[in-house]
């Protein structure tokens, strides 16, 4: 599945509509992703520290009324959060929760309330990352055991290990470790658990527009071929939304068709 | 590394060059795909049926006139083979053997002679492929019996476990068991054994050229992030050889540089 990360506070467009309660840029902005290839879209609203519940309201609203698609609530305000699953009628996806005590505490009853799936960073609870792949399996099984002691469904849990940035000293090795836990969380946990994973972490910070796309398009098929269930991406990158397609077709099941690609 | 499969002789420029003992045009070819990229070079002869050693010494000698990359002699006729191995000064990659008796009779003794590294392909006796991954696995323990009986250095063995063209019936999914098949080979033979594939097997038959490039570029790094040591490839597809290098800067221990990609 293909998640839009563009719906995001930190897009000029996106904070002034907000600021204003202006339906109308941020459906655009919606109708743009479903149209360009999203399959699920990502309200990243930041904490919304004034009126977050309005706002958070606000935003699921007026993207629901000109979509269907899964919603993603990216937030870490509690209350932010809450509204928009209030609100929310479609498929929705708490994003998320970690080991952060704050989070457990606040975040996971929310989503068992709300009966939404919910993702889980593997991040320490300080919010480090950890250091490599065997590090983020044993986040990975605490984070599982909080959440089944929190009384949740294992079938709505969606893990995030976290890519980290290129720019980072170490950031392509952990990237590389990073397509193991992929491949083996599975039997870690036991069961077929999915994974989200957000490319545009990949290559934040400065850089060559050219060159970020193609590090994202050789990264997504390592990601997919590891069995990634989500991709979370600009899908204004037609070319990586071209990749994505590819993948799954090569993946799938069925008899491939170059009709398809 | 890259190795390129442009030198063969279904290629007409190769074949008519080859008939008139004319070394310019393979020449030609040749340092064209060290400037494109390739780090080996494969010499696909064909079998050769009239005048396989002179033939066969005659490539790889106005070849190696002019690099002084590594050659793969790929040819299953065994006169031709040796006489390869006999002029051949750069370093050298037998293509190869499998578990067809005739092969493992003629083959493996030239290549142990020579002290040559040498390439096994996973297909059974009688050259059918293997059904999935557990089968190929099988394959490639009795190939590596078979390999170590014959007294040759599990240092120099290579193994090719045969992409699947995406035109055949479960082409993809005989693909995607490839990645896991690459990836267990290490453990499954108890060491780091190397690993070779042919890209251009994947969109092998009739295909818009641009979807077969594609599908080039989102399989190569699965291959290479499943760890693929050697891809055999047409270098003349810019973008696959690009991508090929974004996959290295990706997976190398280093500090990653945008400058190198």
């Amino acid at each position: 599945m293909i998640a839009a990360d563009n719906i995001r506070i930190t897009n000029p467009v996106v904070d002034a509509a907000l600021s204003d309660l202006d339906p109308r840029p941020i459906q655009v902005l919606a109708e743009k992703c479903e149209s360009a290839g999203a399959e699920a879209i990502d309200i990243n609203s930041g904490p919304l520290n004034r009126d977050p519940e309005r706002k958070m309201a606000f935003l699921v609203e007026v993207i629901q009324d000109v979509t269907g698609l899964p919603i993603l609530l990216d937030t870490a305000n509690p209350s932010a959060l809450e509204a928009g699953l209030r609100v929310c009628r479609n498929r929705v996806i708490v994003n998320g929760f970690s080991l952060e005590p704050a989070k457990l505490a606040s975040i996971l009853p929310l989503a068992k309330k709300h009966e939404a799936h919910i993702i889980g960073y593997l991040l320490y609870p300080d919010s480090h990352v950890p250091s490599d792949g065997a590090e983020r399996l044993g986040v990975a099984i605490e984070l599982f055991d909080k959440y089944i002691q929190a009384g949740l469904d294992k079938e709505r849990l969606i893990i995030d290990p976290v890519i980290s940035p290129l720019m980072w000293q170490d950031g392509n090795a952990q990237d590389m470790e990073i397509l193991s836990v992929i491949r083996m969380l599975p039997d870690v946990l036991g069961f077929d658990v999915r994974t989200i994973a957000g490319l545009s972490n990949l290559t934040s910070g400065q850089g060559d527009r050219g060159k970020k796309i193609l590090m994202e398009k050789i990264y997504l098929p390592m990601l997919m071929g590891s069995g990634l269930s989500i991709a979370l991406m600009d899908v204004t990158h037609v070319e990586t939304i071209q990749v994505a397609r590819a993948c799954r077709s090569l993946m799938s099941p069925g008899i491939f068709s170059w009709e398809e690609i």
